[in-house]
């Protein structure tokens, strides 16, 4: 039931007419032969291969989950496997790898999008390739060359998948107290044991080997986060030749239980236990934890794709379901008088509650894609400069990426279930999956409270809100360029209003920051939200103003674009008056309670 | 997992502190004789109950869920029928029942506090006496003496348990075009066919008879909602002794399948097949929407509770865990030095998102039992001008206990989740089953945009805004009484602003909608959060005046009281600067945008 195609007009306009793609990666050595019609065409086909490939398994994955059959083995739902295997036929895993490893090359900005879509058509079929990414960039960052041999060639081909096995029982958050030994095995090789849970894609059926990147304590560790080194650890261990190596080379780190979850069901989210599993130490000892940032910083990417993924799906149903149901009439009059009565897309909440969705939906696009063109950018931009520009600006907006993107999935989510009604509360109807889908986003990757001490914390108030100056500058550079024309005077206006208002909002929590560091605390969420939507209200208004310039060439999509506009503007950005005012209210009336009186 | 106590230090605050339950009663002729300690045994008696024979039920009727075993039987899952005996046995059923026919005749408010405790130890188990309670309010209010002598004593016994039968396939909102037919038998009784869908509690194995109430068209019925006809139609016939009748006067009404849904997967939400089942006339034909709303609107403040139930027993297990669970230390240094990490209830977000929950329950405590005490006064206060007024004040508020109740259930079953981190996704730990309870109650008896409705265009339009204005004059007069005192200025102020601010949003309305009637469709959602935000507002104001009476009493329950009341107007009413201005910016930006827009 249900359906998706992937949104193609809308990605194509953020890439070509927003962003201007194909002119900007001429400026990055490595993609400066891209051309639109390529990009065109790669989406085209990502876009085919998951409304007709992974769609369709995911209400099965839902419904049927994943199977631990005892003795380490776990089953993935019907159909994941073979979907695999023609996703690595089609050779989507190594679209934006390094050729040197057999890669495509192509620029993190596709790369997103074709996340995007798989999220749409299955976010937990995709967190199985969407994990190996991860030890992708890990492994390629700070792996030996021998490492790189061994692995990445058939992570990028997709024939094996990677993990990343951080958490443990007792920590979380706090990795400082995670207790996983590794001790030397004399031959280069460490015997690592411990537990660790939550570790998604950590067991399937899916790829012949999966290869786990693992947190564990030297014998001579110091103490806390400064004593963590990062060691990978195959599930079979490789031989000479890269193959998985003979059954008899079955390394000590299996799966012990799956969960139960409230979604997600697709991927099993595992209890992995080391027991003298052989690893080998990746980067430097006691470096671990700055090793597995890279892989944490393109994973908090990944999961702002899986909460846009499921918007976008969410949005197409609820859509196509407030068209066709036909419940009560207009209040101004009947609007299909040769019916029973009206569809319900004429009553002026479910319109909010759609309206909604797409701003947020097509925000966030716009926002995401342009960072991922920026991640481009600091990576191979042939300037030096302009790499560590683009290195701020993805470094103060990775956070909102995943946070901002995530609370409004779940917020878009629910309206398209209260759009469907008491159907919306049916697993038949599909909906209900896509919000239980979206509330672990939330969650993983560090919780969206962390992701807002990330924020304010450490992008803006620890550099004296030096990058945050740096995306303000474009946003008052635009405000200068547009604020002297009257057709934008209804976007600029709210746009350096709120640009006013987060400069202000910045400045007095960084003083009182400096008497109590729990005003950080206090203020970071709301404060994140804020940052959120200045963020958007600036896409929003580069959105209209395009519209504006195509006004008149006829085409419905622009003038779509400029209604959701102006909605946005009208309905969503005023959530920041609510939000400025909590976060200015300071920690006091949360910190000046006794334990005992809650 | 998990646990549940019921706050019977709270409810007794409310009972007796605030609403001075045993006076008021006092001017109620049938409930004079009430005293203190009668209502402080039930409460007591009622928690005991809920936290040893409900609540271990819950996490086990989750998981097993309902079964449709073939031939419209339904079974309940393990131990909830044993649980339902128990409840009959100790006479629960009765609590609020006429004593005319069995009933003990308690108030209302004793009612309500039973069911928060139920709902918070079982919501799915809790709806099959409580749907039971709607069927025993309708058959009294409307039923014939004969009919109420053959059901009324077994469904207050709670023998036989009750159903409405209202939805079908192609209408749930719109009641007017169901289809459902009855015609004539020629012996006083009807043959009803059609299918009924979403009947709660439709079929199971708990009572030895359910009696249905159905909606249903006799054959000269004119179109619309003007011919809607009810009529009692039991799965077994009574005979005349009114005993369950033999096997083969088993009617003709059948569940046909039962649901797979996000939630409360131990209630078994039906398909209901009639096929000429007998059915007996409820009222005068083609009324049977007005006999049925007597129920709905029961059945509202029903699920008001099951939202305030659900708050209460998340926030008592996230507070737990919050305690216990160590993770990062405190921004301002280690509170727990002699641990690896502080618990994290030292950190401000994890503060903000405890005290939210414990404003909301509390405040939706206060209100909610206020409400049923003027339910009380409506039913049997012994002059006449104070039932109508208590009459007003329940009509007006209840669209509000409906849905502002379950909306905040929903953000405050999510923080309890956000606190428990990645273990509040998992089953186990039984987080994420609150909030896939949580979510019906913003669709069903009216979806939460039907109450927002009801709320502004019904019953404050309405009438000119003479009900609001009753509600007004309490802010009022408190405002008066106390906006003298120093020490309630920091609550009086934005009590006073608030109430100022609905009556302009509400004239301002009123004005556009007088216009065009879709701005009532547009403001209505926003417009129910801040009214929703006055009516807390004042009583939490209430509570802080009693709190600050108490100070130095030495007891820390009227500390506690007061710094929630403090956390509320800093953190939670600041939403309403959100919401006036959505409802402000009025319906131009979702209306005209044309469908093909979308």
């Amino acid at each position: 039931m249900g359906q998706y195609n992937a949104p193609l007009r809308d990605m194509q306009f953020v890439m070509h007419e927003l962003l201007g793609v194909e002119n900007e990666l001429k400026a990055l050595p490595k993609h400066a032969d891209i051309d639109a019609d390529t990009i065109n065409q790669v989406l085209e086909e990502a876009g085919k291969f998951c409304s007709e490939v992974v769609f369709p398994l995911n209400q099965v994955g839902d419904r049927e989950g994943c199977k631990y059959a005892g003795d380490g083995v776990v089953t993935t739902p019907t159909g994941f496997k073979q979907a695999y295997r023609q996703y690595i036929d089609a050779g989507w895993p190594a679209l934006a790898c390094d050729p040197e490893f057999g890669g495509q090359g192509l620029p993190q900005v596709i790369n997103n999008a074709l996340y995007e879509m798989l999220n749409s058509a299955n976010q937990a079929w995709t967190m199985y390739p969407g994990l190996s990414h991860g030890a992708y960039e890990c492994l390629r960052a700070h792996g030996t060359p021998e490492q790189q041999a061994t692995y990445l060639p058939k992570i990028v081909s997709g024939e094996w998948t990677g993990t990343m096995c951080l958490t443990e029982p007792h920590c979380g958050t706090d990795l400082g107290m995670l207790r996983t030994k590794a001790e030397p095995n004399g031959d280069g090789s460490y015997a690592i044991s411990g537990t660790k849970i939550f570790i998604s894609a950590g067991e399937h059926d899916m790829a012949a080997n999966i290869i786990h990147l693992v947190l564990a304590r030297l014998p001579d560790a110091p103490p806390g986060t400064k004593g963590i080194s990062l060691f990978v650890v195959p599930k079979f261990i490789p031989d000479a030749n890269g193959a998985p190596g003979e059954l008899n080379q079955r390394n000590g780190i299996k799966c012990g239980s799956i969960e139960h979850k409230m979604g997600i069901h697709g991927n099993a989210t595992c209890v992995m236990n080391l027991d003298g599993a052989r690893g080998w130490l990746v980067g430097e000892p006691n470096k671990g934890l700055n090793a597995m940032f890279v892989m944490m910083n393109a994973a908090r990417q990944g999961v702002g794709m899986q909460g846009l993924g499921l918007t976008e799906v969410a949005y197409q149903n609820s859509l196509a379901y407030a068209k066709e149901r036909i419940q009560m009439r207009s209040l101004t009059g009947p609007k299909a008088p040769d019916k029973p009565a009206d569809p319900i897309i004429v009553h002026p909440d479910v319109r909010r509650m759609l309206l909604t969705q797409k701003a947020y939906v097509e925000g966030g696009r716009a926002f995401s894609y342009w960072t991922a063109l920026h991640i481009d950018k600091e990576l191979s931009h042939g300037d030096e400069a302009e790499r560590r520009e683009a290195a701020d600006l993805v470094a103060l907006l990775t956070p909102i990426i995943k946070a901002f993107l995530t609370d409004n999935a779940f917020e878009c989510t629910n309206h398209a279930l209260q759009i469907y009604g008491g159907h919306g509360y049916i697993a038949e109807w599909g909906m209900e999956q896509y919000v239980r889908d979206a509330r672990i986003n939330m969650i993983y990757e560090g919780t969206n409270s962390i992701q807002a001490l990330d924020l304010l914390g450490r992008k803006v108030l620890g550099d004296m809100g030096a990058k945050l100056k740096k995306f303000g500058k474009l946003v008052q550079d635009f405000v200068e360029a547009e604020g002297v024309k009257e057709e934008m005077q209804e976007f600029v206006n709210p746009l350096a209003d709120i640009g006013d208002k987060v400069q202000k909002l910045t400045m007095e929590i960084g003083m009182k920051a400096m008497a109590n560091p729990d005003e950080v605390g206090a203020a970071a969420v709301p404060y994140q939200r804020v940052v959120g939507h200045l963020v958007f209200a600036y896409f929003w208004a580069r959105m209209a103003r395009i519209a504006l310039d195509k006004q008149g060439s006829g085409d419905k999509f622009y003038e779509s674009k400029l209604a959701t506009a102006r909605f946005y503007f009208a309905k969503l950005l005023p959530e920041t008056a609510y939000h400025i005012r909590v976060a200015r209210a300071g920690a006091k009336t949360q910190m000046e309670v006794d334990v005992d009186l809650f």
